[in-house]
């Protein structure tokens, strides 16, 4: 009952076999090798266009190189103030970026409205050079209170942005999870919709690291190389990277493991829906966040059951904000279990 | 007959095994996990004392990750002209130091001389605030000529530097090369002898991709957790990492497989040498430099061998400087098939 | 009837004077001479104690510098959302910082109140090394807005910064004009309130371009001529800029200068309110806020009137909110004749 | 009788009233007055073609802003081993450029030959992403050894330079001394040569503290305001800068100034080469490099001279090397003072 986070979980069987499928015999190192090749044909048809593909361990990673190569030092990066690059990478994209401004903007669920990146996008725009003047939004697919951006929101947000020559950056640490509920194609989801750079995240749904920074225009990616190498993130034995990353696209596997993902947290949004918890936030990822009896969550830990308190601001006195992810690796009897302990 | 790099090897069998050996349930990310735990158990045994450890993905990581912690963004490392940290790392100390100086020093055969890094010290020390000084040595250990410091150089260098108050940094990404050969233990070829922090490698010598970042001072790691975390190295599913280093340090495998990869250049060279090839600098890890005549170059390629050539300033026109590096998949028919060609 | 900023103005003439007095043979460069020495013992008869001054052009050389000093690469300042440090340096803080977080957090009138300060330290600590942490806050005095903290309010911020081991910064662009207004010394205001480092602002109050970064533990200052020299702050002519501030600090005359600069606010303020012209925040400074009905503004302006405008949400349609700022400089009969328009 | 070095002069009569010239009313800031754009167009007029002009108060800035413009993080300054950029300026360029490297090459008398430009470009080009490559290179003129570049010197350097695509900064804070002495024009010796950015320094020949950043080719100059601003060297007062520049052009004012400096320059030389001194390297500004008898020095010093002793490699143990520099307010007296005691 291992509901802490979707990176407590272990590597999906396929994508281990598939480093243990490329570890025979020598190769060229950095990626001059075929598996990356491969890995980098897959993701340009997974897409339906050519794209740039750099690859790296960790989502700070893809993240902070995306955001620093769209926005230069002396400008910022809009983005939800609750967003993962805000709060959790401990000032990686700042690094990155060589003191870029994050300029955390309010929005419910976890998703920044229209209106408001409009109003912030004139906020932070003109009195060069006094002012950090925005230049880059970043989207969060799934959001960190587990929603989904719309392809039209997408793509209204997008059009405002161009038009301000402000580019778009998703992070899609659970980006299948989107794709996944969103019924519409990767392409539908990114580039058609305006997005100029995806982190397209593996780890949490199944890899052991490895996520991707996609950039939809080749040249946009010139020097990236370069940024990925001095940041320590371009890989010697880049085979097995790609080889992860490979397994991930192939035959929709990591497609079918975020639905499962999603599934489990549907079923149990349900469930603690059916026991009188109250779901928080609309449920459309693979996180699930409820208001706890105190007393109810005494109760399941002593059962060993594991999920994250969030802060709380709002709720009564008797309750808390608890955060339950679900992952590819939860079992439906997992859920069954934890669930039956909501009735006791 | 591949002698490019020792990262055009795969995962040593033992390490993928340890791979696929904690791929099981749900653990706490972040190196907060009873794997992450006895590695670094298992580390503070190899030393015999405890030490800090901090686990990335690439050498380049690992040595920037720690020399930047030792030298202030306003001044710098000494180093050989020639070290990995100097020419091939795309200026990642520069940006993890915050805009540190790499001082390239002269040395035959790779190593810094004692007299060159005490007139270094020297030269970088006073005339604050105008000039960059040094704060860390850095010594590559085995070198990138294949070359060795024994421990008495070490300790030397070491003791001018700490008079100077100048730590000793040592880019191990090597190590166990250079241990298996100096029939010397992990601590007399370390922190007995001066070092404050090492950069361990597992990569070449079978990993994935697993580097340890070593601090014998732990008091000297304070903030290293920020460090890593802001250069996005903080793997979540850190289980995978240690459980690769954790298998190169359990029952010395790591150390046998850098015996092996030792006798193989030893070998080469010997057998290079039968063949009349002039073998450039003394062979002491699994690095041979030679002099091979152009027609013989065009032979052994012909026949499928793979190695690089370096600038090969001072050599007779036929000649040219290449250099094979051997590692754990390097087997004895392998060395014996390429020398074979040697004769013809 | 220039309003527009206090940076508008010429150089007081008993500092132009001063320049011209040292304006004579050679002395040593850097700060090495006998004005510098006399100034940084001046400053310290100042505040009472023993100081370490470091000499730089401009507000947001001090501020930044300061900042960097306080505020280690991944951890934040705690700010008024409106500071100046956030909004009007281009993101100089972040990059002398190497990529620290401003933390803009909300106030009245342009202060930071104590709770809101108690509240962001909880937040900004703890959660390593995920989460930015705070590592200072800084206080502006006078504030952006005009207004003015109380040494117990400082004094109160303070103990709860120091508590949680937070520096506590104070930008004094304008702090003559505090200190002016508070009737209270300069070390009540600061050191002995518990501020640490201090920008202490000449330009503004009649400086060419001088202002001081002030420690008052010198212990903190080290290495920082290391960074200023880096930042290229270091004046090689260096007794020019210490003449400055030597000047405006001789027989209180940059205080009588600020002192000046409060009455004319303090007159102009009357004078709007006795037109019937809402002043929107206390005036404490040499800051002018107000409500201004366009149509008077037209008047104003066509008359030769500069003040700016600043963005007013919610005043009547009809309304502007601008800011006036008086100076040094500035004639009463300057004011005068601006608040006879307002009659008409 | 002080020749430690240009900087130890006070500020030239002419700018010192130039300051005052300008010192009343109030003028907008930050660069938008008058007196500005005046010198922008004086300037422009200077060079013969339209420029962007960047002011600020110190060499080290001017140099730093340069290089970071031109330079990309993860690329190098070639430049000689011994200029000031990188022996002088505390790691500037690179805290200015997030972490470029300045590559330090060898030549005699401080100048770069063609050849070395040549060979080093060749060597630091391709090999991306692992090499740090050149993107610039850094001629200083007059170099640190008081020699100068002739105009067919720069133009081939330049010329294999932009063939490589690598940028051509001048460090000019002795840019004048060169002019005066070389009998060309500015444009000649600039962007008719293929400068591209000018580090153009007038602190050390007569100003306050003011060094222009000429970038010949406007559109190379984007984006430069807001790195001059986070840079804290964007001055609120601009005007004042300005004026200081604006005398230093006017009227041939700083070319005079210079002509004068070596002249004195020659006359030293001369008269220490009859005195039987030798001179060790040309004397084409306004340093004069010596072997000086330990014997004489001790007298001179005793007598009231000052100056500077550098490293002195390969000299005759009873001599040491010293420099001498003379500067705008070097008197003929003073000079013949000196001398006269060479006889004794």
């Amino acid at each position: 009952m291992n509901f802490a986070s979707d990176n407590t979980a272990a590597i999906a069987p396929d994508i281990l076999k598939a480093i243990a499928a490329v570890n025979d015999g020598f190769v060229l190192g950095y990626g001059n090798d075929p598996v990356t090749q491969d890995t980098r044909k897959r993701l340009s048809e997974f897409f339906g266009r050519e794209v740039a593909m750099f690859l790296v361990p960790t989502g700070t990673a893809a993240n902070s190189l995306a955001l620093a190569h769209v926005t230069p030092p002396w400008t910022g990066v809009l983005c939800h103030a609750n967003a993962h690059i805000n709060t959790d990478e401990c000032g990686a994209p700042e690094f990155f970026g060589h003191g870029i401004k994050l300029i955390g903007l309010p929005g419910d669920h976890g998703k920044l409205q229209l209106e408001t990146v409009i109003a912030a996008i004139a906020r932070y725009s003109g009195r060069s050079p006094h002012q950090v003047n925005a230049a880059s939004v970043s989207l969060t697919q799934a959001t960190e209170a587990g929603t989904i951006y719309r392809v039209d929101e997408i793509a209204a947000i997008a059009k405002v942005a161009h038009a301000a020559g402000v580019k778009v950056h998703m992070d899609g640490a659970r980006f299948l999870n989107a794709v996944a509920r969103l019924n519409a194609s990767p392409a539908d989801v990114t580039w058609k919709a305006g997005v100029d750079v995806l982190s397209f995240g593996a780890t949490k749904g199944g890899a052991l690291a490895a996520e991707a920074v996609v950039f939809f225009d080749p040249k946009v990616a010139a020097m990236m190389p370069e940024r990925r190498k001095r940041s320590g993130h371009l890989f010697s034995k880049h085979r097995f990277l790609a080889a992860q990353f490979d397994a991930f696209l192939a035959n929709d596997y990591g497609l079918k493991l975020a639905r499962h993902a999603n599934d489990m947290a549907d079923l149990l949004a349900e469930k603690l829906g059916a026991a009188g918890i109250q779901i928080l936030w609309p449920v459309e990822a693979n996180l699930v966040f409820a208001a706890m009896p105190k007393a109810l969550d005494a109760k399941l830990r002593a059962a060993g059951a594991a999920y994250y308190v969030r802060r709380s601001e709002g709720l009564p006195e008797d309750q808390m904000l608890v955060r339950m992810v679900t992952s590819f690796a939860t079992r439906k009897e997992e859920v069954e279990q934890f669930t039956a302990l909501l009735r006791g």
